[in-house]
């Protein structure tokens, strides 16, 4: 039988979604499993969106261009344009999600064996991306004492070198949900500056911001044209995952340019998600704040109620729906397989991400867990209860068993 | 400003999609295009797909698993099934289209400077796929003269080293429609066994045969279940490309193992294009009698059409919905996009896809052009008549300007 790639054996599995198997057989058993593993919202796609696809007027489903409908594109820097950030449709490439906004980004901009400097906990498939082109990450570690906050630029100024190309962030941020400032985008903008690199930041969950902060786009940096791309996508904002549309959102036309040869060779992004989707950029003030208020009353509800189960240490993060809390376990692989493969209190069990997939240094986030706040208050009570019980019995088993062995 | 990748520079620009803005041009002035570039079928999407559309039964357009959703791969075994090719669901993974199939089938068996053989010409985007890869295209020429059949197998023996990882086809052809019968499938059997190689096979055109003859899927090659990737897509065979909806098909599990990583990465595959898909896999006989017999009326007269032209050669394609004619020009790069940009009749032109895109050997193809025959009787009439037209304008002009030349 002929040899898989390296690529193909080096190329991580990713914790959000390695331990599925697992989540089927409890459900085949009859368990309900409450995913918090997965970014998934579970808040209604706009009516607007299946409207749309009940009265499509279509007879052939034909390609579209590769950079993406030209009326999408028109729509979406719209919504730029109201949000005080001033694009062109000429500088989208719609992409196949997120997902390949990022890996066209990473292709056109870096090669194998360059680098790219990421804060970490980062999110999972950043390094999934960066295997698939051989390029290097070089993770800056974020302390969770401080909520994640950006690590002090003398540390990113210790990872720089010639082959360095790229920085890149989530803002606000996969897993922890942390939430840069101005001031910290401002620190990014003046090291690009410096050392001629690119800036990649993700702001998919640009709209999910709590409290009275603000969320700050890197595309308002000033005179970083050139070093900015942006990565955009309508899978949060508008509960429309399935969709698969994505952007990639610079003014810097030769990284287009290439993104485009990429893009072209894939022929085109989805046309149905782009067609229903191009509805719900007619949604205004209204929508974002139901959302944004539905997200931030989770989101104190779950970090109080984890920072009230003995041993978990949660921060409050200030954006996504994401947060990374520590347990009381050792190894947290080990612990939430246990929950899905021998747990279960009411009938049901959670499942969360183990955060060590989100560390590109191995061995960090062991004790960690990225949790998604994707469900309603009564099961996201009902999840953390879950948790709180599974995680009793899961210290009293090691306990028992750690007596065990010292009396044998 | 920060540097391009070497990639990204290298990167092919679609032979198909590059005169896209000539064409957009012409279009502003007035012009009707003929699009003979691009495999875009003409024919309706079945009216399933889009009566499924318009009674979606969701609230939340979620993700599906990073391998598609269960139903849908249930019902895609079955037509593999139905055509007497035994596949199991799990032996699928569902991809965004036929081209993200194919670049992960690439990276998960073949790494970095390794290689790969395919004919030539090829599918352009092959050598895309390849590039974003590092992978190295080892092409074999194939013959205008017999119709781009399989090249002796003693001129694939002569490219095998230990840097060959996979033998690459598409079958029926793109670009050449030339189908690869039974025994030239056989004589790539002994071959990937002998040498422990890969055997991709493009199949998406598989439906598409003309006259007597029978499509002969890798997939029922004996004893080499580890050896076979299919690519797959409803795209052509239901005029569903916008839905973006391929697959890898291959009892290698290693492989899926492999793929299902990169799969993970990207999360998963548009969910709308397989809701909708699914009703497809329920069309019988008499849909794809009624498609075959309509590209085969095309064809037929394409050809012929074609042949009637002075100095214009193009051989009988078996399948698919793609000819590749040789042209009396010096190069068709040049002539398609004078075309577009210098040449109209009757208020209307032509685009065509030069050749040489589909030749990675340098300087191969250039007075060739890929056509396909994706317009009904009447505009396949008029776009052929207006590249007639077109030749012997092109051809006086270059006369008078040699004239001119030898004059001055």
């Amino acid at each position: 039988m002929p040899a898989i790639s390296k690529k193909g054996i080096s190329m991580p599995a990713s914790p959000i979604r390695k331990l599925v198997p697992y989540a089927d057989a409890a459900k085949k058993r009859g368990t309900k499993v409450y995913h918090l593993n997965i970014g998934q919202p579970d808040l209604e796609t706009p009516k607007a969106f299946w409207d749309k696809l009940a009265h499509m007027d279509m007879k052939v489903l034909s390609y579209c261009p590769s950079d993406g409908f030209a009326s999408y594109r028109e729509k979406f820097s719209q919504y730029y344009n109201n949000i005080g950030i001033k694009v062109a449709p000429s500088d989208f490439i719609i992409t196949n999600g997120g997902s390949e906004a990022l890996l066209f980004a990473m292709m056109s901009c870096i090669d194998e064996g360059e680098e790219v400097i990421i804060p970490e906990p980062m999110y999972a498939n950043y390094i999934g991306f960066a295997a698939s082109g051989n390029i290097k990450v070089r993770p800056i570690p974020c302390k969770i004492e401080n909520g994640f906050a950006l690590p002090p630029i003398s540390e990113f100024e210790k990872l720089i070198d010639t082959h360095t190309k790229a920085i890149l962030i989530c803002n606000p941020n996969n897993p922890t949900g942390y939430l840069y400032s101005r001031e910290e985008l401002e620190t990014l903008r003046l090291l690009v500056l410096k050392y001629d690199l690119y800036l990649f930041v993700d702001e998919v969950y640009r709209e999910f911001i709590y409290g009275d902060k603000q969320h700050f786009s890197a595309l308002n940096l000033e005179s970083v044209d050139q070093n900015v791309v942006v990565i955009d996508s309508i899978s949060k904002r508008f509960s429309a995952c399935g969709a698969r549309i994505g952007a990639i959102v610079t003014r810097n036309k030769e990284v287009l340019g290439a993104a485009m040869k990429f893009a072209q060779a894939r022929l085109s992004p989805p046309s149905l998600g782009q067609i229903a989707g191009e509805s719900l950029f007619d949604l205004g003030a209204d929508y974002y704040g139901g959302v944004k208020r539905e997200y931030q009353h989770r989101r104190d509800l779950m970090v109080s109620l984890l920072n009230e189960i003995p041993g978990v240490n949660c921060p409050m993060p200030g954006g996504a729906f994401y947060a990374v809390a520590q347990l009381p376990v050792d190894d947290a692989d080990v612990f939430c397989q246990w929950m899905l493969e021998h747990f279960s209190h009411g009938g049901a069990t959670v499942m969360m991400a183990p955060a060590s997939g989100f560390y590109a240094t191995e061995g960090k986030g062991k004790n960690e867990v990225r949790i998604a706040y994707v469900l309603n208050e009564t099961d996201l009570r009902k999840a953390i209860e879950c948790l709180k019980v599974g995680l009793k019995q899961y210290q009293l088993l090691n306990e028992t068993s750690k007596m065990k062995t010292e009396l044998v």
